[in-house]
């Protein structure tokens, strides 16, 4: 399918994040920027890349989207790469032993574009080649995408993983690019109702999972070392599917700082 | 995206048949390959491939697809290779000077899956790597499906190309499938993956909800009697929002116990 019209524009208007985790071939990296060019995406995060960065031969298989490679920006571990985002989509093959949403690839891009339509930082977050995502790292994200497969050979290229979401991202958005879409505001009813605050970034919502984690590791909460992953990961499971907004999470925090604070004061001396 | 279920067989009942014209790279076609394999397509046809017939590079390039290049079959031209076809599609990136109906991926699945299901057989014809399709062989199709891509970034890599209408037959497909696959089933909609457990029942969220109003009136979160009726309605649309099952529940019930006796612990003589 060639056919660029090199005299039109690149389109640089808000669009999802895209978050490679350990991603092990350069030409992978190419690729998948290659499939963001063709559907307007051009924020790229490449956690810990296994050769280095920047990579010669994931410019070699971008053929041409330079532009998003050179501007990528690497990170060491997941946590710090979502800081700054609102809303997270993580991308799996195979069903989880999780408590979290699953949606298509077609509903994320409804969704995507709602969120995105009304200001919100959203990212998509793609594993590694060789077993995708860790369920830690599942548990960072708000919701999961699992496209439809043969369930005989569920095993999806990330290019290929990010091309269908790309493709999903800009199928509706193109018809209406520029202009009022009412199919968008339509699409905007159902949404969270955030009337005078907004929601939470990522930061803040790990400030509260620390925050949280420090409290109850010191109340004894997690009776052994062995348990405490899987705990923890519940807990972020938890929170993570309420889609706080950043003053819930002060609320939560100061609940937190309130319960821990209770017996001590009333033990006070004088008190 | 890992996540081969090995013990499913592979679905082949009819589908449409992917032929790829003049392809050049064997890792083309071996990456079509797996994308067909995605999406249970099966049947191969090769237009002339530059580089003969077999390939190695194709067959180390399709991560496990080899029954659909072993069943491959090689075409000297176009026409021939269209001969038992009822129904072809000619994907293109770009508008053609040609008086032919154009659809998106999208309705090209619906048409696909229609046709198909009454017995149709029908083709999907990809071009060249570097030129696509020419317009004579555009000629040879009944309709022209090209994809919403973004103008300025429009040369999509011929496994992308497959992928994408692979994806688009199989999505409805899958839901028919559904029935003979659990995995599919879960895909079918939205939903919550509640693996070993239930929702909550609303008993026992509002028996979280007292305990947690009892502690926090007294930690002295509530500042004021006044302030009170709103934070706790705050404090039930945050915890509501997220859908917890019982036994999370049962962990937050755990969480609010083990915060308030921290420091009654710490204090506690000779602790």
């Amino acid at each position: 399918m060639a056919g660029t019209d090199k005299t039109q524009n690149q389109v640089l208007g808000p669009a999802p994040v895209v978050v490679l985790v350990h991603p092990q071939l350069g030409e992978n990296i190419g690729t998948a920027a290659r499939a963001m060019a063709n559907f307007g995406l051009h924020e790229l995060r490449l956690v810990a890349p296994r050769d280095g960065w920047p990579n010669d031969r994931a410019t070699t298989a971008s053929s041409g989207a330079h532009w998003i490679l050179d501007r990528a920006q690497v990170f060491s571990e997941v946590v710090s790469s979502l800081k700054n985002m609102n809303y997270v989509y993580a991308t799996t093959a195979r069903p989880r032993d999780m408590i979290k949403e699953v949606i298509t690839p077609e509903q994320a891009g409804d969704d995507m574009r709602v969120r995105v339509g009304r200001g919100e930082r959203v990212a998509l977050l793609f594993g590694r080649e060789r077993w995708g995502l860790s369920n830690d790292e599942v548990s960072l994200a708000d919701v999961i995408v699992t496209a439809p497969v043969n369930p005989a050979f569920a095993s999806i290229n990330i290019a290929q993983a990010v091309l269908l979401m790309g493709y999903e991202w800009f199928k509706e958005h193109a018809t209406t690019l520029g202009q009022q879409s009412p199919q968008l505001a339509a699409l905007r009813g159902p949404g969270l109702q955030t009337p005078s605050t907004r929601l939470a970034t990522k930061e803040e919502l790990y400030g509260l999972f620390e925050h949280l984690e420090r409290e109850l590791d010191a109340a004894g909460f997690f009776k052994t070392e062995k348990k405490k992953p899987t705990m923890l990961l519940n807990i972020r499971n938890m929170f993570g599917r309420a889609q706080l907004t950043e003053q819930e999470i002060r609320s939560l925090r100061g609940m937190v700082s309130s319960l821990t604070r209770t017996h001590q004061r009333r033990r006070e001396p004088g008190a």
